[in-house]
């Protein structure tokens, strides 16, 4: 079994690398591209698309936090499913742009939007892999305090988590406002007190 | 109760990607720009919202692991909290270009203050939420060697600490000099050896 | 000899930014350049090379790792040794780049897969290089697990694991997806469950 | 007196992203600017600037970390000065990018090559106040198997690295080429196996 501690290093970086970059879409061109409040206005999309993809990464790392903490050890398998939930992690500033760049224009704003959609669905089904593997498959894996009872909860929970951004992507079709909205209430959602994530 | 170490590495690469993304506003143009001399002698205000950006981010950094040595652990709550505080460090870089790109420019400037000042103010309003959750409301989450003297002193000095910030973005309506002045100030005041931070 | 807690930290750090800023090639430019579809149809080779490389970099990561718990700790040579290893990671975004921004043009396409065969192999180098100093030169660097057997096996593999890409590098004369194919072929092969790693 | 960990873990942090961002000077045109053969030939400025930097900031964090391994704690004077140091290893990038645009322009090169010089010695000043203060002014922050004798040679070494620095930012004054054989020839010195830096 391998030591978890640097697997949880190398993601907190890459997630901390990935929330961080989220910034670079905020710029904002200098003097002489007219007033800075009217420019500052019209990207109110990226503002929000910052603020949704921030609370969404952050989210993001508790949960892989929580996961982990599940967890003894790694094998090889395990370690090679984190790399694929932390590339689409890493991708997610990318999807954040396009949508922010095309959420208002006349063409290309529904394609963004499920690109948007589509890279959160492609994380939550990584994670899903993720919790398979070693709740279901590798059980030596996991820490002796889980329980079957927390065990099928966990599942179960995750499981479940993955369909409102199936139906995020899907909705893009009719609109990118749906998909914004449902991304950004899933953020809100699971960053509310209540909220049990372990 | 969340063990508090990968909040700590986490928070940790965050604040030193944030740091490090100052520099990309460093650049200056090619060649054939004209005089290097000149290019380098026009963009002071970005040298100087470098260091001052710098600064503040490195002493927020100082306030930040003073604050987690006074907790034992966290609640999901005080893990959102540091996520909306990362988030207002995370936008500092941005924040820091306006003010360097519009700082002498004949309109904008004031704008550019405010949102500079702004942020900082945001910043604070986060710092002051995340000590109130632990010193007030969920005291069981504090180190026990805290005492009734000590948790007053470090809220009384949180809640003061956000005054200036006001000010200074208030003060962007006057000149933008003003705010970049009370930032400049407060990063070395901070910075100084005498003061009592932790 | 040098503790190598902070080696790991400095090691996981760049390769976790390294890693990240693979996602700054996905980039699309905004509206007004054509359809959003033909735009990212178009980047196909940006994305294949992402995926590779977010891979390449991650088996490297998995690899490193495995390297590092080999080691007792370090001397002055080994941590030298390490940062050229580095070097030729992070320079593996701009080798990715410059394939990805040349693999469908009419000139440059087999230099560009050179460069991006080279940076694969010099890495490779750069890992023997390593393994060969605590391997053979500096035993007493190694953990006293160890056996002369496995010692003998770890260098035999990364001796031959170092061909590959000495023929993804030359075979790029013939054609560049000839390298890209190779080393998508590796890096599948290495992520795969079966594959000893350590 | 501060505990040492998150101090090393946020300059590990700094310096990983700083070392990395280096990449982002080896940029090449896309196609349609001409031969990529050429384009790659014309920017070996960047090549060879890249190459001293990264084996400077690794030689600078391979300094940090036997400089903190001989430190028990910090205190905040010591915080402060670290973030200075930071400041100038962040900045080194940028001094890279300019030397590497102007090398070979016809103007500027040597006020570029000052700029270069002088960001490696402001670094090695901030690295003989962080030693000052430790060795000299606030010995109980030293780890207590510190003799007189290897604290004076620690200095010594220290005050007396930063001579060739001066020389190489002076000498920008008569040819850019001596700045930059200068940094490159003490980057290999002290990369070679026999430097004592411990």
């Amino acid at each position: 079994m391998i030591d978890k501690s640097r697997a949880e290093a190398f993601s907190d970086g890459v997630m901390a690398v990935a929330i961080t970059l989220l910034a670079l879409n905020l710029a904002v061109p200098g003097p002489g591209h007219g007033s800075l409040g009217r420019l500052l206005g019209e990207r109110w999309p990226q503002y929000a698309a910052y603020v949704v993809s921030f609370l969404t990464i952050g989210i993001i790392w508790v949960n892989h936090r929580a996961m982990f903490s599940r967890f003894r050890g790694f094998d090889h398998t395990l370690l090679i499913l984190n790399l694929l939930l932390l590339m689409t992690i890493v991708a997610l500033p990318f999807t954040t742009s396009v949508l922010a760049a095309y959420l208002r224009s006349g063409s290309g704003q529904k394609l963004a939007a499920a690109v948007y959609g589509g890279s959160f669905l492609l994380m939550g089904l990584a994670f899903v892999g993720m919790q398979w593997h070693a709740l279901v498959s590798k059980q030596h894996l996991l820490d002796e305090r889980m329980t079957p009872e927390v065990r099928d909860a966990v599942l179960r929970r995750n499981v479940v988590g993955v369909a409102p951004y199936a139906i995020a992507t899907a909705g893009a079709a009719l609109t990118p406002y749906l998909t914004l909205g449902i991304c950004a209430a899933l953020a809100v959602y699971y960053a509310l007190p209540g909220t049990t994530i372990d």
